[in-house]
């Protein structure tokens, strides 16, 4: 079920994604939100954590921050990249 | 003294961050290192400490990270920015 509740950020706008969270903490039986970024999203998904913190879900703290690097596999081998996993909960 | 450990992570190339980093830790004295960095940047930041924690200096550890947001004053008003502050320690 955890799965449900986590969003991966990509290419969209980052209100697109504050909102989608939004919605979800207003969803009573929710009170735990994951949100995942790689590479450059890192820093978006740093900008959608704070701007549903500051703005509109006062309520909420970061149970967690962790920090990793995943492999990827490419045509010409494989590329790390870094990524960020950031833990919101009400 | 703790102002001296801290990175303020810009536009340079990544690597010239981490091995500032790399060049402080192995200075015996420095036990503990502060990266900080806002809006885009954020992303390189999380590369500098990755790249840093598994390629150079495996023995450190993340003692904290944190998000913050800024208000800058501008010609235009104020506007807000994201913050990370990565705490190395080894």
């Amino acid at each position: 079920m955890a799965e449900e509740n986590t969003i991966f950020v990509g290419k969209k706008p980052t209100m697109n994604y504050v909102l989608a969270i939004v919605t979800q903490f207003n969803n009573a039986e929710t009170n735990r939100i994951v949100i995942k970024a790689r590479g450059k999203a890192i820093s978006k998904a740093v900008d959608i954590a704070e701007i549903t913190k500051h703005k509109f879900v006062q309520a909420i703290k970061y149970e967690s921050i962790k920090l990793d690097t995943e492999v990827l596999e490419g045509e010409k081998g494989t590329s790390n990249v870094s990524s960020i996993e950031i833990v919101l909960a009400k």
